[in-house]
């Protein structure tokens, strides 16, 4: 088969993560794939970029006959080596993923998942980040594998905007009562956190960051309406933070 | 002096750096000043919060009379834990930096620095992160403080509109050659990586992220056109990443 796409596979759990082997074997069909994964656990990374220490990289046999690399970095390192040590180009599309647990609303701040696929998007690459809505190491990723290969082939045949990516949650849900996949909005939501305040065996405080997740968005367009009734949710994510709204606003100030 | 806000400083760049005691020293006039700054350097570690390992958190004496804590955590730990063990309650504004090197348009994805005032405007608390145009670690922070105190002044007296924080940058530039203050939008820019891969004494590979920052945004309305003319840039952000216009296209795709 000629001219097949290459597509690069990462992800913020770890390359030995489940997700992610669901991921690499559902889109294979569609392209040669290359995974440059983390090698161990990077969620809550955020944009994280490492300057401060040197990334180690090396080949693994994790995947059988696909290649694949772990990087001792973030999953946004992993894209930045991945082009310009692994495949010395750009890849045609980059797939995140899956990942173990939502990054629905807010959350798309803090995911380390999300943010590979926006490090791509910023490098004028096709992406889209995958998270299945069950933090089980040992969750069923079976529909959340069809609905990555379902969009994933959208994104190959149609390609996106320029600086849009795709944020793509599936919802905990048997597959008989799953009712599709809708487009919609990243809901107004946050995490209400505590700190559970412990003691070390040498009677020095340390803290543990815990949290409630809170909807605060009744909107029937959001994220998290579609995931809470049994819809798969895809919110096209930009890197442009600019409030543009506000602009105005703001040149009325004095200074 | 009664009612005086109270204000949370942080930074990415840690407590002891001259840039946030600039910062500090600077807006003290305004309100009832906490400090509570990663412990260490943080710079590069966009959104990231700490999840995997707990938290230490300890009062230090670095600011005299102004209470200052250390946190072994990530600038938006930092705010997090401010509010719940620090404060036990939401400070009236979070002001961030002054950060040694820009964060102006693209970096602002990368950045501790606004990742602290992003996580402030989440918890709906009105922020700004400042920056200067100088990676030295002894950079002349005056104009930057000086502009730093204007923009704190604005935010204080108007607020800022829900959901929306302010990046701020500063050029190096002599005080003589400054400009003003510009309102504008995050330019189209980014940086394009090369990885320098070295030999460890052990014969393995490792490798440091370099990369050289380009734009590519002609638009004279942006924050790298102000900073390249001798002003200093404001840039509203916001922390809902949807790209609104996507989702009519999107919706004509077919799963």
């Amino acid at each position: 088969m000629e001219n097949k796409p290459l597509i690069l596979i990462t992800n913020d759990d770890g390359i030995t993560a489940p997700g992610m082997h669901a991921l690499v074997h559902s889109l294979k069909r569609l392209g040669e794939i290359v995974v440059v994964a983390p090698d161990g656990p990077q969620s809550g990374m955020g944009h994280a970029v490492t300057i401060s220490k040197p990334l180690r990289l090396s080949a693994t046999e994790h995947f059988g006959e696909i290649k694949s690399y772990q990087c001792s970095g973030t999953p946004a390192d992993c894209v930045k080596i991945a082009v310009d040590k692994v495949l010395h180009r750009k890849p045609d599309f980059v797939f995140s993923g899956i990942n173990h647990g939502s990054n629905s609303s807010i959350n798309v701040i803090y995911s380390g998942t999300m943010s590979a696929a926006v490090e791509a998007a910023i490098e004028g690459i096709p992406a889209a980040g995958f998270s299945l809505c069950d933090f089980d190491y040992h969750a069923d990723f079976a529909l959340a594998a069809e609905v990555a290969y379902q969009v994933a082939s959208n994104v190959i045949t149609n390609g996106l905007p320029k600086g849009v990516l795709l944020n793509v949650n599936v919802p905990k849900v048997e597959h008989s009562n799953f009712k599709g996949i809708k487009i919609g909005r990243q809901a107004l939501a946050k995490w209400e956190e505590n700190f559970d305040h412990r003691t070390d065996p040498n009677g020095r405080s340390y803290y543990w960051l815990t949290g409630k997740f809170k909807n605060f968005d009744a909107g029937e367009d959001t994220d998290e309406w579609a995931l809470a009734n049994n819809y798969a949710s895809i919110v096209p994510v930009q890197f442009d933070l600019t409030a543009h709204n506000a602009i105005a606003y703001l040149n009325q100030w004095k200074f």
